[in-house]
């Protein structure tokens, strides 16, 4: 099964290589990261890439000192809207209309019910809210990468505040939540390109209820 | 592109069939799930399995009342753990160890610095991060429902209480997150099987920095 393969053969590196991840792949593991699903559909993050040699020995220096942050293709950043106002649903809502050449009217009840949910929820829920469905992108970005044979290392100990001011986050409403360097191993130098995959064993992960 | 192509052909479907899904497209889906990444590796969440009947309709009457509840072949309840301890993260180094058939006290550097990190957040902050990492699972299991023709419903819009009450969660140390129907869609009846799908242009949705 060349899923479960992908997902086997990949792990988290420590080290990369500093070769350049093709163009083509990018945009794959991008466009798949864009396609994920989100809840009510409204995707309240965004995603920022980079492959600047100086923006990744800054956020080396400052926020993320780890070899595979400079040594990676690309960099991204999931970063979780800070704010939520009725103006994002409205926009949300228009774009359903335009999409699917319909009227923005015949979607205020499904406009009214999202802002019943989400508007009512307090600026930390609501953050953890956003911060989890950047996590569903997050996790179709590591598959995506994996069946692109692109490496791929998620990263969440790193200095936000840092991290937050360099890109200028706050003034476009936005908190970094993770980190994902996207290039290709260095197995040579990264002690874990070899060791054995650990996962929690099925019969204590699942539980079948009846 | 076939990845791509499966993530296009997905969408949360409203209405199931009751077709069963196939115990091996239901295995696959499972261990993409469990081969998912997560924060130091430690999967802190369990996810629940049933195609009972019997539980399908209590959910649905107790806590979800959407009819692809019992509609759908599978339910998977994603629950993250509600607390860590250092015994956690010792039996997860000891799976390690045995993983790589080395020697626990080797991993002792590696289990002071999770201990540092995790066991230092307040139960809120580590229930989010134990969230968050569930929703990696979530996105991988989207996609491997997709690969498989399968299609998936997650749902956030549950009365958590009732449904953690009801499969007996907080004995178990969890409490639900987001519910996942698993099933075939029943396009005659969902008005949405033939809808266009709908996402932010990626324009908007990245921030391509230098």
């Amino acid at each position: 099964m060349e899923l479960l393969d992908a997902m086997n053969w990949r792990y988290a590196a420590k080290r990369m290589n500093g070769q350049p991840v093709p163009e083509e792949k990018l945009n794959t593991i991008l466009e798949a990261i864009r396609l994920s699903a989100s809840s009510v559909g409204l995707q309240p993050y965004n995603v920022i890439v980079t492959d600047s040699h100086e923006l990744k020995g800054k956020i080396h220096q400052l926020a993320c000192p780890q070899p595979q942050v400079v040594e990676a293709s690309h960099i991204l950043i999931f970063a979780a809207w800070t704010s939520l106002e009725a103006e994002h649903i409205d926009r949300y809502i228009q774009l359903i209309a335009d999409t699917r050449k319909t009227s923005a009217d015949t979607l205020t009840p499904f406009a009214d019910s999202i802002k019943g949910s989400l508007l009512t929820m307090d600026d930390e829920q609501r953050y953890n809210w956003a911060a989890r469905q950047s996590y569903i992108g997050l996790g179709s970005a590591l598959i995506a990468a994996a069946v692109e044979k692109v490496d791929a290392t998620p990263m969440e100990g790193f200095n936000g505040s840092a991290l937050d001011e360099l890109l200028d986050l706050p003034a476009k409403g936005l908190k970094s939540i993770a980190i994902l360097a996207l290039g290709y191993r260095d197995a040579e130098n990264d002690f874990l390109a070899k060791a054995a995959k650990v996962r929690r064993p099925a019969e204590d992960f699942f539980l079948e209820m009846a």
